[in-house]
């Protein structure tokens, strides 16, 4: 269970007390405010604040553009031909933040997107709760035999059971021994900042995680792809459903141009000509590696 | 006057309907949303939107320090130890978005700073107005005859006038020329690339600014400061104001550990310790250059 | 001419004299240190430095993906694979520094990009040269009737010489009354800070401008291509082929994969299997506004 | 012993080979060029790659100042005052590249210096080794009674004893069982992005690490600093020294203005004023709460 009755019942109290604004307003985000939408088995992912919306991206726009934007007939258009042509800097214009429960491992890959504001929970100041990650079952997969970094098969019967039994058992015996060392009952306890090396990386922090809607589109494309680790994929499927919420049309256009878009070398642009004039290409008349031709037959068939 | 009666119409209504929000409100701050604030002849700054507030600075610090803040008594406290230990990270969770009009020259100067969103008035796309920055005669200052960027005494009498009439002749002769060189009347008209070339770098143009709260800090830092030039202090003075309003309790930590803060060198640390304990310190005894001594003796006698 | 004897002497001396080091060394970029190539009339690109090679990028990819990265054959398949599948921080290890002269107006465009080091001359310190650019006959061109942002026909007889001659006296007469206002002789001169003012947008600048490689092809991806403005498309094409001579195996799959390259919605993928399965697909049967078919058709028929 | 004989070869091979470059040069950087240089049980730092020197950060300073700084008689003098005055791009203008071996939770304290391009080595693709960082007894530290974060005395005796095994004793075990997961003897083998969240976060990772000369005295300045965990303090320690060797200039001016410097908030520098004019001022009369205060007399007494 993700939070603990306490916390509940502070979201439930902030989610009671509507106050007047004069800002733009998300009705889709405002509902999703503060709610903790579980990942994992301890995770979570729940909506701080925002700053914008669909009409916030359409208004820098007009402010750049100025009368260049008026022969665009209405706000899907535009927001559609920002996202097609790269015009990041309207959607720089929305702001998120979120407050994310998740393991340790998964936050060493979400750190690597820099431009992000950042709060974690420090164990150098205070205790890690003992939580940890164990997949289920259905996720316990044997290393790719055709991809470096992929998974294969999901593993079964007494494999599974081996792998679960030392991810528990390692955690709480790592548990353990935090709680014994930082003690100071009968002994002095040492420093958190020392303890905490010993726990895995399955075990939970949590985080403040603050981005404009450009990077955070750039996250997801990355992290809701399906070559992305599994772990960190549910958030961001998670989070694609909170977007679609706050933005509707944003994430439209970001859905079809960049989640569902491919992106095609000039080869490819070559090849695709070729044969839409009717020549059959192989990938030794491609001029493409095996690699690259694998892969764009995946796309074009 | 720098708004249209038309623009002015649009902040009233904007200002008229409030809307209700489960986020952080800082009244202080919904008081200046959208009213233009006047800067210079031509320039204003408006606060467009804003996330969080005190509070939420503060809620970001216990999420990261936990129980480790616990022990600090108050909200008023801990923002000022923050500040203190250069914890940035709290302050970044607070998001602002200014609509600033301003000259070019000073759009310049402010856009160095490069952790910030904006988009700005595009003059690929548009027609710039005929607007331009005239000094204000007490503005019209000598070239420092101490200090390489700085400025002296006002000028006076004929040399004020001759200044005045070349700035106000020429800004007047290239808007004449580009609008000339843009008309399609009996002619192609050039291409608005192009014929902006043509605008002095007085001209106004304008941008949605958008910032987190430490950034900010770091930018009014520097352009409040006494030493930077006039044009975009006044801009820099006026948003110390706003954000006064939004965030009061950070605004006075930053007000007493930045703005007014000193940095102490190592040598400077030095020769306050020996003058505490008695010694008469000179420059020759300081171990400090001579420009070292007189920036030192202004702030410490 | 872009740089005075003076210049070129010191450019010459720097050539002159080859130290050893242990570090990496592209061939390629040496001959090409310090030289001035010159850009527009008045304009110039020059390398002060670089780090890495294309074996840097090899060198990091496989500190990260150790034995992972042992399969491709190559250091050019590597490349390729990393370029593809946009693993963008290996070539992030590469870094680059130029000195750059550029109209004013052109450094707006350029300072958009944020993620650089940039120390420009400063008219606040120093006084700016008489220098401006002027377009060639054969740039001179109308306000495009199609294209917002872009450019027609090129404009001829009469209207050509008006515009030439509007740009070339208002220029020399603002640069004549810059002078006369930052004059000491019989007066006190004008702050240099406040005299830029006047100079119009196509006045020279000059700065140093430091960045790394993935950044840098992001910047050459949108400012060589053929919609970015011609006046910063000559900078960027010049630099792709200093980057070419640098590090030409990441230069090649940055041509193939993104230069050349395009982005195909998922929208344009389902109607390129469509025809690829022999259907007839139109605008109105393609789920396309009429602006995505356009583009959409401009690049595979 | 921090790196193989298989590493100190390739290391050995790549100090012999000296190349000719027409780039600066610094010679206390060549001297340090690839060298291992270990820290705690099995990190080192070695410098893979620079740009730049002292001569660099003066000579883009008179790019943007121009004639403005020709007054300042040396290349000393200049570096001097642009760290006194917080011109932070100059020093923007120097990039280092280092090859780095540290723990995780090292690493991830590291890692939130947002201004740096890195390749870390990836779990998900590669096999981790048999790493650990076991504290040596003198660095065995209790928590400290007075400080959230720090610590206090050194644990003695039988508690002592018990921490090192409980350390090591799970190192170990955890790594047993992250073999035994992977193996492919006689069973699937879990997959490595899987296997990898057993291993606590005192293994060992490595990483390259790429900055500019700025962000690299922002993160000694905070990770040098006597209130910097010892474990990255160490790392930070050794890296001063080799930027000591690099850009001595620049080192200096940085050691005494901001690693021996100090923040002096508005309310000190009155207070400090009143100390010089004779009067005992208490924390009562300061205006200071106890805990600036306590910080205020540690440095002026």
């Amino acid at each position: 269970m993700p939070l603990t009755q306490e916390a509940q019942a502070e979201i439930d109290a902030a989610r009671a007390s509507a106050r007047p604004t004069l800002r733009a307003v998300s009705e889709g985000m405002e509902a999703q405010l503060y709610t903790a939408h579980p990942v994992l088995d301890h995770g979570f992912v729940r909506v701080i604040d925002y700053m914008g919306d669909d009409s916030a991206i359409v208004q820098a726009a007009r402010v750049s553009y100025g009368a260049g934007t008026k022969h665009v007939s209405n706000d899907e258009g535009l927001i559609r031909y920002l996202m097609r042509h790269w015009h990041s800097t309207p959607f720089e214009m929305c702001e998120v933040k979120f407050h994310v429960k998740l393991p340790v491992f998964v936050a060493r890959q979400w750190i690597r997107h820099r431009t992000a504001n950042v709060n974690e929970y420090s164990a150098r100041y205070s205790i890690l709760d003992r939580e940890f990650y164990i997949p289920e079952p259905g996720q316990l997969a044997a290393q790719s035999t055709v991809n470096n970094q992929g998974r294969g098969a999901v593993l079964e019967g007494a494999e599974a059971a081996r792998v679960l039994e030392m991810l528990k058992g390692d955690a709480m015996r790592a548990y353990d021994h935090y709680e014994a060392m930082l003690s100071q009952d009968g002994q002095q306890g040492l420093a958190r900042e020392l303890a905490r090396m010993n726990l895995p990386a399955n075990v939970y922090t949590q985080w403040y995680w603050k981005t404009d809607l450009h990077n955070l589109f750039h996250f997801l494309r990355l992290r809701a792809d399906a070559h992305a680790q599994y772990e960190i994929r549910v958030y961001a499927e998670l989070m694609c459903k909170l977007v679609a919420d706050w933005v509707p049309l944003a994430y439209a256009a970001f859905a079809d141009y960049r989640m569902g878009g491919v992106s095609v070398s000039a080869k490819g642009v070559e090849v695709i000509r070729r044969r839409l004039a009717g020549e059959a290409v192989t990938q030794e008349t491609s001029g493409m590696s095996k690699g690259e031709w694998r892969e764009f037959v995946e796309v074009f068939g």
